[in-house]
């Protein structure tokens, strides 16, 4: 079975989307652990109701980003994929290539547009009248990695943030799931800045 | 009536797209002339066609770009909308702030991602899933006025620039009478960045 951790900054809305789709058997992997960088969040309740590991590694109590990833990776132990599910860190590039091409994020808008941590509230000041969102591999780079899968939403024009973000998480919890169940296949096949999606 | 002016440099397929939205009464405007920089390109026969005036502004006759925009706007006299459809050529801030609010350009590619004359060979080489079109009021920068209208298109792994393209233009081509149409309607507010369609 894959293993997957699964890491976390808040509310996990997209951590349940992939235990709901591994309880409905559409995504065929096991999650391992689920890690938090913030103490007493949602995340970890739902992890908890789900009987998954689940560990804070609260990035205050660590003086240093070396010493808070080593706590992280001493936690992860064995997985097949790291998958960040609103995991507010930028994470150094050391980290990253040690999961090289089994370290996925989720970002709320069509990337190469509106990258950061703030997508809705960029999209909206733009004016765009289509957004989405982008699962894609991380590099060294941020948000800038090879996509893997984007779906496109409307932008109302009485949006606001809270409206718009709903609109894409419905996006976000069918596309992230279907994304980590193409890696699990052995489908996803990377090529320079394109991911190929084999038969 | 409404009258637009219609300005493009080769086939002419979205200005098809507005005679044909003309013709079967979805667009309530008539086209006052077809302008080109290019001699023999296929929208001056196209427009003949229709029986719709049209002339070529050859670009290479004219020493300078003031010299060859006052031939244009000889040309174009009184317009309400000025309608950018494939039309390669950058056009001054003097030019551009004569039309404020009364240019629209159509762009193959979901603004602002992919600017510039290049959209879908760079829509290709960054490896996107999801790319599409942009119907926007022209401002003093390059593919940067205020969006009136977005569609969306799926990016498929084998894609050359030919087949996105045709899958964009299909879009273009139903997005760009459309935002013409709202225009006619009195429906597009300009504020700031932002175009709100008004019920």
């Amino acid at each position: 079975m894959v293993k997957l951790a699964v890491l976390c900054s808040g509310r996990g809305s997209d951590l349940q989307s992939i235990i709901d789709a591994i309880k409905a058997g559409e995504l065929q992997a096991e999650i391992s652990i689920v890690l938090t960088d913030k103490p007493n969040v949602q995340a970890l309740t739902r992890a908890e109701s789900a009987d998954i590991k689940n560990v804070c590694v609260d990035r205050k109590l660590f003086a240093t980003r070396a010493e808070f990833e080593a706590e992280i990776l001493k936690n992860l132990g064995d997985v097949d994929l790291v998958v960040l599910a609103g995991f507010m860190r930028i994470l150094s590039p050391e980290f990253v290539r040690k999961f090289t091409g089994r370290l996925m994020n989720i970002h709320p808008s069509l990337l190469p547009s509106f990258p950061g941590a703030h997508a809705h509230r960029d999209v909206l000041a733009y004016g765009v009248k289509v957004s989405g969102c982008t699962v894609h591999f991380v590099d060294e780079g941020t948000d800038s990695g090879p996509i893997i899968m984007q779906a496109a939403v409307e932008v109302k024009d009485d949006d606001t943030e809270e409206t718009l973000s709903a609109r894409v998480l419905e996006q976000e919890h069918i596309i992230y799931p279907r994304a980590i169940q193409l890696f699990v296949e052995g489908r996803l096949k990377i090529d320079g800045r394109h991911v190929v999606i084999r038969d």
